[in-house]
């Protein structure tokens, strides 16, 4: 215990001065050229008298969400969430019953549903996201969560959480990193369990950003609405937009796993010193997915890994993760 | 220095117990209603056991900065900027030296300049604040910092910040709160120097936003252009709304000074538990400046304190700073 102490305490106080510890930072990843970049990178910007040290204040990392710290497939659990938020939204305005797309989701045929074109889903997405007070909506969400299940695994959404990744933010944490979320994924949706799934603080989750109006309740209460209308789709070129935006400064390290992290990963790799851009491969069926179609992996409409992304990787030196091989575990509950 | 070591060091491990200091947090303020009330709301939030405590990952402190950390008189200072910039324009885009209202800014002519509309300033504020890089931009900004300086004081801009309210800002960190800058200036000029006049990091900055567009430079390295598009107008109604989009929790505490800060004010009391809602009031011409029109001080145009806003502070149980009463010093040069 008292060594911890210690260790936690130096850390703590003296963020730029790190112990040796002869434990494993990271227990879960096999030992491989990711692992190996991943300390490398962490040696090079926090050890003093390093040729490529960063200041503590500058020392920030940013994680895209998405099949990078959690599951993706088979559907991105925000959409889950809007699809089956529908049967509650109809309670309070039945007139939408008879309207499309919301009769179709009702009817819960799954052909029909999966056939929707994206203007109709979208349609779903504003009507289940936007119009109530950020109090309604962030209770509705935490209430959902704390209820529904992933069908294959039988568990929460909050649970299916990559155990590996979760080492490597509280790895760099310790080593004086500010982690962020960088996700196109709706900002105020994944601050809801941010903190509790990755010890993440909403502050520090940059997301796809929607206007609200701030106004008063029947009792004169301050409220704020959500509104349907988008400010920044942080996804591709919106992710570095969205990290000027929300934070000021440039990452030294970024993680991602396809085409919408492209430029996230570029704008990190062109800052100065070393810096850390690394991707997740979805190639293990057995624990988790595989999807590409880079490397001959099967094709996907969720969150692709194009050959030409794989290539780009390898042409800039970016590290791709094979959760096949670089992980020895992929979910904290496995075992 | 043994004990002040140990005092750092309990509030870094142990942010909810505070050591009895027997030094005074905020000297630069007189005994009266104003220190009182700030260090009775440190007192209920911060110490373990009060009805009232708030968790360390909960205390937020939002600030506004014209007017409330540093002089806003006589014109607020990104605006000076702007007109100050216009001659480096001009430099780049010749042809501008004939279009109005660049040709009346240039003349010199201040009584024709002070005639300009409001419309005509947006386009200097445009022209001087978009259609460059991000780096360009606060290289440009951070020279003129350095330069530049008040005419009433010699000073520059940076010196002109309120000595107390850097006291309240040190105390309130040291008890674990996170401080904020909340202004309706520009986010990312405030966050050229926010880190080193305030100890505030631009991630902590909350301003008017517009959009940027990621793009690549001549040599190809990825550069973010910012563009004349407004995401968020950061006063009135848009601060609630900013301080959600950006902070995602409501503070406990928030200080400002004019009916722009009225909605961030009024969103923080309507938090549960104690909350501490303070405006300054600008009532000393000798030190500073004294400006209303509430109370019977003189009127103006920038940076406003109205009457009506004075009656609302009282119904609402919000404590007006009296500069002239409540400060012992105003700036850090004095003396």
């Amino acid at each position: 215990m008292r060594s911890i102490f210690f260790t936690i305490l130096l850390a703590v106080v003296f963020p730029g001065i790190q112990p040796v510890s002869a434990q494993d930072p990271l227990p879960s990843w096999n030992d491989g050229p990711a692992k190996k970049a991943i300390i490398s990178f962490v040696h090079a910007t926090t050890i003093k008298g390093s040729a490529d040290f960063v200041p503590v204040a500058e020392r920030i990392a940013t994680f895209d969400q998405d099949g990078t710290l959690w599951a993706e497939h088979p559907m991105y659990t925000q959409i889950t969430y809007c699809f089956e938020r529908v049967a509650a939204l109809v309670e309070q305005k039945p007139e939408l019953k008879a309207v499309e797309p919301f009769m179709t989701v009702l009817s819960g045929d799954r052909e029909a549903i999966s056939k929707l074109p994206y203007s109709e889903i979208e349609k779903i997405i504003a009507a289940t996201l936007t119009g109530m007070s950020t109090d309604d909506f962030i209770s509705a969400v935490k209430q959902w969560l704390e209820t529904e299940k992933d069908p294959r695994w039988k568990r929460h959404y909050t649970e299916l959480v990559y155990k590996p990744m979760g080492e490597l933010m509280s790895y760099l944490r310790l080593n004086g990193y500010k982690t962020y979320i960088v996700t196109g994924g709706g900002q105020d949706f994944v601050r809801v369990y941010s903190e509790k799934v990755y010890g993440i603080p909403p502050e520090q989750v940059v997301g796809s950003m929607a206007a609200t109006t701030y106004s008063y309740d029947q009792n004169g209460k301050p409220i704020l609405i959500k509104e349907p209308k988008v400010l920044l789709d942080n996804d591709k070129a919106g992710k570095p937009e969205g990290i000027y935006l929300m934070i000021g400064r440039r990452p030294y390290a970024a993680f991602g796993n396809s085409p919408g992290d492209q430029q996230m990963l570029e704008y990190t790799k062109a800052g100065d010193g070393t810096r850390l851009a690394m991707l997740v491969l979805h190639d293990d069926s057995a624990r988790e997915y595989a999807y590409g179609p880079a490397q001959g992996l099967p094709d996907t409409k969720v969150g692709t890994f194009p050959q030409a992304l794989y290539d780009l990787a390898t042409a800039h030196g970016w590290t791709v993760i094979s959760m096949k091989k670089d992980w020895k575990v992929v979910f904290p509950f496995e075992k």
